[in-house]
C-alpha cells in the first residue's frame, strides 16, 4: 500500500522530568513520523506555564533550534498529524493548548471519538465556544465543565462521557498525564530514559524510544491513565476495561515494523502474517516480490513458508516530495512510477507473486500490476496479507466511504479482475488473528467484518 | 516619534455585498497597515460557511493570490494587529473565529477592554475554554452564553457585562455587524460603495475607503451596532451613550494624516496642533524642522504660525526592514540613524526648531537631539504638539508602564535636560482640546491627566 | 516621480582595514538601498581568498547573521542593483568574482559602459567566455588579457579600451581599489572611519558615510585610481579627465536628499531647483502641494520663493511591498492609488500647484492630477523641478525608450494636455544649470538635450 | 553504506525535439536524484536562446511550475549533483551557461578531469577568466578558444586538450550533444521517446527513461559523441576509444538498483556480488540481515546462495530530513541510529550476519556493529560486498582522503577490530569481476588496487 491510501491519524509522544525534554520530544516525533507528516507540534511546562510550538509540515522542517529554544522546561509533549488542505487548519494542529479553571492544560490525542456532531451540539448548547473542528477539543471543553475538584478526576469525568478510540496525552504546569480509552483501539507505550535522574517517557511506539534510548516499561492499559509529576508515578484505572479491541491494521501496515506494539514485534508479526498467506494461498509461481516497503515482512514470510525464491523486482524512488509537479502528456501508470520502478530483468518471463498489505480502492494495485506486466512478467498473482477492507473505521484511520472500497461492492474475483492480475488472494479473518497472536481474540478487525465494538452513531 | 514607542494595537475593516469581498478587505487593510503591522487575517463568509486565513507579517505578505481565492463569497471582515513575539501568537491573530451554538461566529476588535482577569475568571470558573490570551474571546464567550434569541441581542447582552474601549467588527454566515463602545474611544466609519449593487463597508479609518473608492457616509455612533445583510442597512442602538471619549492620540499620533477620524481631518487638527504651539511656545530660531514623518503637519502648522521656514533637515529612510543586523562596533545614535539622517546643510550654524508629536520614554529624543547637534545646528528648541505623557492607556493603545514614561516622574525642565535640548515646550491641555475641536470636550485625554473615563481595574 | 518610472542601475560601496569589513559593507549598502532594490552583494576578502555573497531583494532579505559571518576578512566590497526578471539574474548580481591570472578579482560597477555589443564581439571572437549579460564582464575580461605586470597597470589598460560611464569598486585579496571614468558620470566618495586604526571607506553617497560615523573626504576624481592596501592609500591618475559630465539627476532625483553628491548638498541644490523654478514659472495658485517623497524639496523651494504655503495635500503610503495583488474590479487610478492619497480637506476648492522633480512617460502625472482634481481642487498646476526629458541616458539610468518619452515627441502644451493640467511649466535648461552651481558647466544634462558627451554606439 | 560517506558526483540528462522538454528533463532528474542531492539545474532552448534555472536543493524543491514554465522550447538538458556547503556554490551549478563566440552554450557534467589545476594556469596565463571553481567551466573555454569552424570540430578539439572522466550533455540553440570520455569511466545512455514526433533524450541510468515512458536504445560509447539536432541523430567518433575503465563502484553502489548500467542489470550484478561473497566467505551463522537500502540485493544474494534465512533486522527511517537537530545530551550511536534502527525481536540470540557493499572510513560500520549487539545478537559478522577501499577516486567519486580510508592503512583484521566485529570478509578482486561480468576486464577498480586507468597527476 502507498501512504496516500490509509492515513493514520496521529502519533503522540511525552516526557516528564528530563532537563532537554522538547528535543527529546522533537526526536521521539521525528521517530513517529510516519503517523503524521502534515502538521507536527510540541508543548512544554517550566513548572509554571506552557509553550507551544505547531506547523504544517515535517516535523525536522517545523522545529528549527530557535523554536525548540522557546519550549523550556522539563516536560513535554508532542503530537504528529495529518491534516485537511490549507494553512488555516493549523487551528487544528496539536497539542491543542487551552486556558481554563484549572488553568493551563495541553493536549495530543490519537484516536477518534465516536458521535461527534451530538457531543459538539450538547456543548454549545450549554454556550461553549469550539476555535477547532477536531474532536479533541470536546474532550477539554468536558474537562473544563467538570466540577470535580482534582485534574484526575476531572478527566475521569470528562472521559465518561464519550466513546471512542483515544490515545492521550495531557500537560499541565506540573504534570504529564497518559490515558488510553477502555478498548485499547490505539496503541501507547509506557518508557523509562535513564540517567541521573530517570525521565519518565510516553509514546505511541517502541521506536519513538529507541530512538533516545529509553527502555520500553510496559503498554499503558486499556482503561488506565498514569500520571507523572513531581511525586513519581502513579496508576489510575479510570474506567472499566471492556474486551479489547487492538487494531489490527496498526500489525498489518501503520505501526513501524521495529516497534513493538500491543505487546508485540510488528515484524515479526507481519512476517507471520505472510507465512500464513502462504499457506493459506500457495501460488504456482518463480518468484515473490514485494511490494515496497509496506509488503516487504509479508513478502519474506511468504517466500520462506512458500519455498519461492524472494528478489527485489520492485524498486521504490524515496526522494518523493510533496508538491510534484506532472507532465501535461500522459505517461502509463505515472502516479505509480514516480515511486515504484520495476526490475525488467528479474521479472521477464515469470510468473510473479506480489505480496502486498492491503488493497484500498484497487487503483494502485491496478497500475502496479500493469507495470509488472509491462516490464516482461508472463503471470502476476497478487497476494494480499489482510482480509478484505469492506467498511470504513471509525477509531482513527482515515479510511475512504465505503463506495471507494472496492471489496466493499466487488468479489474477490471481481476485484481481480478489475486489477488484471492473473491470481487474486487475501488472507482469512481466521487467518489474521491466528497469524497476530496465539490466545484469544484481542483485535479491532471491524474494517473487515463491519462489526464494530463500539455503537457507531457518527 | 517613532512607530517603536506607541503601538495602536489594530485596526478593522468589513465589506458586505461584494463579488470581490476578500480582495477588498486585503487593500482595506492595506490602507490600514499603519495601525498594527505584525499580524493580519481575513475572514470571509459565501453565505454558508466562513473561511479565515491569517499570518504574521505586513498585510502584502501574509496573502498571496491563492490564500486570496481560499476567501470566497461576498462578505468579509478583517484585521490587522500587534502581536507579540513568536509565532504561536497566531494564536492571537484575528479575526478569531469560533463555532457555538449560533453557529461560526468571526470577530475583529480594536480596542482593549477592562477588568480583563476577572472577566476570565468568572467564565473559566463557569467551565469556558480560552484558546488565547486576547479579551477579544471574553466577548465571544459571552456571546455564546446569552439566551437571547437573535443575534443582535446576545450581543447587546453580552457587550451589556463589559467596559472599556471597543470597535469591532462581526461576521456570521449571513451578516456583518459593526459596533462601537458607548464611549467611542477607537474610530469605525461605516461607507458605501456603489456599483451595479452598493456594497456596505466599514472601517478604522477613512483612507480604507478611499483606496478601494469607496464613499464615506458616517461615522458607526458610540453605543450604534450596525447589521449589514440581505435586507440591507439596520442600526440598533443597543447601549445608551456616555459622553464621548475619542483618542485624542487618534488624531496627534496614530491615524493615516489623510483619514478623518471622529468626523474631523486629521491633517487639518495635526497643523492646528502645530499652530496652537506655535503661539503657546515660539522659539527664537532660525529654521523649523520637523522629525519625520510623523512631526511634519505640526511641524508646518509651526512654522506658518511662526513665521519660520520649515525645511526638511532630517531625512527617513523607508527600506527600514524589521531584521535588522547591528555592527558589533558601536555606532553613535545607531538606533536613531537606522531611520533618520540630517542634512548637515541645512542645520549648519543654525538656531533649530524640531517638532515632534509626543515624547515617551525620552529616549529616541534625546538620540535626535545629539544628532542634529553633531550635525552643527547651534541650538536646538523641542516643541511637542501635545501634552507630557503622564499615565499609561487603558484603551487599545500599547503605552509603556509608567515607571517608562519620562514626563510621569520629570518635570519639563528635566526632561529638558534629559534629551538635552536648549529649551523644551509641550502643548497644553486647553491648547490641545482648543486645536483638536471648537464645540465641546469631546475627547479623551487620560493619558496626559491620569483622569479616565471608566473604571480601571486592570 | 515614483521609483517605477526612473530606475538607476547601481549603488557600489567599499572598505578596508575593519575587523567588521562586511557588517559595515552591509550597513553601507543599507543606505544606498534607494540605488538598487533588486539583487544586493557584498564580496570581502581575509588577506588571502575572497568570500561573496550574492541575492535578490533589499540588502535586509539578503543578508543574514549567517551570512554575514561567512563573509570574513577586514576588506569588502558591496553592491546593490536592479536586475530584469527572473531568479537566473542572479548571474547578473554583484560583485561580480572571477579567478583567473591574477588570482580572484571581484568588481562592483555603477554606470554603462557604451558599444558593448562590439567589445563582447571583439572578446569572444578571442575565445572569451561570457556568464553574464552584464557589461561589467567586460571590464574583468580586459582586465584578464592586459599584460601589464601590476594589477594598477593591468586596470588602467582595460579600461583604455573602453567608453562611458563608470564607478568602480575593485577587490583582490590584498587590496581595494575605486575607479571613476574620465569624466565622473556618476559620483564616487572617499571616506575616513576613525577608530583604532583608521580604515578607507567608499561610496557611491556621503549618506552611506553618515550610517557608519564615517567622515567625508572628498571625491574620487574623474579619471582618478584609489588604491587602499596594507601600504595605506594611493591615488593614481589612470587617465587625462575629461570636461565633467557629472549626471545632474542624481541631484535632480536619485540620490538621497541627505547625501552630498559631485561635492554639494543634494538636498541644497533640489531645493534651489525649486526657487529657480518659481522665478520662471510662478502660478496664480492658492497652496504648492509637493508629490511626496521625491517632490517634497523643490516644492518647498517653490513655496519659499514664490510666498505660497505649502501644504501636504498628497500621503504617501509606505508600506507598499513589491507584489501586490490587485482587484479584478476597475478602481480608478489604482496604481497611484495604492502609492499616494489625497488629503480632500486641503484641496478642495483650492487652486494647486503641484511640484514633482520630473515626467517620464506622463501616465503618472495624468493620474496623480484627476486625482487631485477629483479630490476638489479648483485649479492644478504642474510646475516640474528638471526640463522636459527627451533622449535616453546612456550612462547607467533605466530610462524608457524615445518612444515612451512623452516630451520626445510632445510640446509642453500637448503634455500639459495629456495629463488634464490647467498649466504645466517645466525648468529651462539655463535654470537648472544656474540652480545646480554657480560656476562653469560641469554636468550632463544630455537626457535634456539630446547632445552627450561621449559617442554612443550602442 | 550511508549515502554521507561516498558521494556521486552529478547525474545528466538531455532531450531533443518533446513539446514538454523542460518538464521531462525536471522527471529526468527527478529519476536520477540518487545521483546528486545538493543542487539541480536544467537549460532548455525555443531554438533561438536558451533559458537557464538553477538552485540548491532536491529537484522537486527547486523547481515549482513558474520555473519550469520558463524554461522554454523542445529541448532541454539537466543535472543534479553535489556541491561545497554555502549559498554562492549556486556559481557551480549546472548546467553551466555561457556566451561566446559561437553564441550561447550550456553544459552538463558528471565526472572528472584529472590534472584541473595545470588546465586553468594555462587557460588563466591567456587571459580567461573563470567564474566557478568546477572543472565544466574548462571544458568550455577549450570550447571557446578553438578555431574549428564547426561546433562538433570543437568540441573534438577541447577535449583532446583534456584528460579525465566525463560524460557530458552539450546544449546549443539548435542542438544537444552527448559526449562520452574515451574510457567510459561513467554510464551515459541513449533513449527514445516515441510519440507523434519521436524524441531523442539521454541520461546517466535508464531508471530515468523509465519514468518517462523512453525506451533504453544503446549506451553512448567510450570516445562517441551523439548530436542530436533538426538533421536527426548523428553519432562521430571524436577519439579513439581506450580499453574500457567503466566505473566498478557504479554497480556496488552508486547506481540505482533498477537502472540497466554499462549494459547490464544493476540489481543483478548486485545480487551476483552477494552470491559471489557467500562463496568466498560463508559464516556460520543463523540469519543474513542487510544493511538498509543499498546491502539488500547483495544480502539477498548471500542468502540464497548460502541458504541462510535473510531477515529485515534493521530499519531504515526514510523521513531523514536535512537539518536534523541533535539533541545536547549523548545519545549511543546517535548518528546512525536516525537512521537505522534494529528489530531486537529479529536479533536476539541469533549469530547474525550483516552485509553491506563497501566500508569507507569504518565508523558507520562500528555503530552498526555495536547496535546490533546491544540489539540482542550473538555474533555479528560482516560480509561487504566488495574489495577494501585502498585509494581515492579521481573519476568523479567524492571518496575521503587517502588517509581517512580505513582499509588503506589498516589489515582486514585490524578492521575487523575497530568495527567490533566478530568476523569480517570483504569480496576479492576477482570475484567483483567475475560476478559484474563474464567476458574480459572492462571495469575501474582503481579504488581496490591504486592502479589507476590514466596518469593522476592531481
Amino acid at each position: 500500500m502507498t501512504e496516500d491510501e490509509l492515513k493514520e491519524e496521529c502519533g503522540v509522544f511525552g516526557i516528564y522530568g528530563h532537563p532537554e525534554a522538547a528535543r527529546l520530544t522533537y526526536l521521539g516525533l521525528y521517530a513517529l513520523q510516519h503517523r503524521g507528516q502534515e502538521a507536527a507540534g510540541i508543548c512544554s511546562s517550566d513548572g509554571q506555564r506552557l509553550y507551544v510550538e505547531r506547523g504544517m509540515g515535517y516535523v525536522a522542517d517545523v522545529f528549527e533550534e530557535a523554536r525548540l529554544d522557546r519550549l523550556q522546561g522539563e516536560a513535554a509533549i508532542g503530537h504528529v498529524r495529518y491534516a485537511t488542505a490549507g494553512e488555516s487548519s493549523l487551528d487544528n494542529a496539536q497539542p491543542m493548548l487551552i486556558s481554563g479553571g484549572r488553568g493551563q492544560v495541553a493536549l495530543g490525542h490519537n484516536g477518534n471519538l465516536i458521535g461527534v456532531p451530538a457531543l459538539r451540539a450538547e456543548l454549545e448548547a450549554q454556550g461553549a465556544v469550539f476555535h477547532s473542528t477536531s474532536d479533541t477539543e470536546i474532550i477539554l471543553h468536558r474537562l473544563a465543565r467538570s466540577r470535580q475538584p482534582d485534574l484526575e478526576g476531572a478527566i475521569t469525568e470528562a472521559l465518561g462521557s464519550v466513546t471512542g478510540a483515544y490515545s492521550l496525552i495531557f500537560q499541565t504546569a506540573d504534570r504529564v498525564i497518559a490515558v488510553r480509552d477502555p478498548y485499547g483501539f490505539r496503541p501507547l507505550c509506557l518508557g523509562r530514559l535513564n540517567g541521573d535522574r530517570p525521565a519518565t517517557v510516553f509514546a505511541s511506539e517502541t521506536c519513538a524510544f529507541d530512538l533516545i534510548d529509553a527502555e520500553y516499561v510496559r503498554d499503558v492499559a486499556p482503561g488506565e491513565m498514569v500520571i507523572a509529576d513531581r511525586q513519581g508515578l502513579r496508576s489510575v484505572r479510570y474506567a472499566p476495561a471492556e474486551r479489547p479491541a487492538f487494531c489490527a491494521f496498526e500489525h498489518i501496515y501503520f505501526a513501524r515494523p521495529d516497534s513493538r506494539v500491543f505487546g508485540r514485534s510488528v515484524m515479526l508479526n507481519r512476517t507471520a502474517l505472510g507465512r500464513q498467506l502462504a499457506r493459506e494461498a500457495p501460488a504456482d509461481a518463480d518468484v515473490v516480490v514485494p511490494i515496497p516497503d509496506s509488503g516487504m515482512p509479508a513478502a519474506a514470510g511468504y517466500a520462506a513458508e512458500s519455498g519461492l525464491p524472494m528478489e527485489f523486482g520492485l524498486i521504490r524512488n524515496h526522494y518523493v516530495g510533496r508538491t510534484f509537479i506532472e507532465p501535461k502528456q500522459s505517461i502509463r501508470n505515472f502516479g505509480v512510477k514516480v515511486k515504484l520502478n520495476p526490475v525488467r530483468e528479474l521479472l521477464q518471463g515469470r510468473r510473479v507473486v506480489l505480496v502486498d498489505d492491503s488493497i484500498v480502492r484497487g487503483t494502485t494495485s491496478r497500475k502496479i500490476v500493469q507495470m509488472v506486466r509491462a516490464a516482461g512478467a508472463r503471470q502476476v498473482h497478487m497476494r494480499i496479507s489482510s482480509p478484505p477492507i469492506i467498511s470504513p473505521c471509525y477509531y482513527g484511520i482515515d479510511t475512504p466511504t465505503r463506495e471507494e472500497l472496492i471489496a466493499a461492492s466487488h468479489s474477490v474475483d471481481e476485484v481481480r479482475r478489475y486489477i488484471e492480475a492473473d491470481s487474486l488472494a487475501y488472507l482469512s479473518h481466521e487467518g489474521l488473528l491466528r497469524a497476530l497472536e496465539n490466545g484469544e481474540r484481542q483485535y479491532c478487525i471491524s474494517c473487515f467484518t463491519g462489526q464494530y465494538p463500539t455503537r457507531i452513531n457518527v
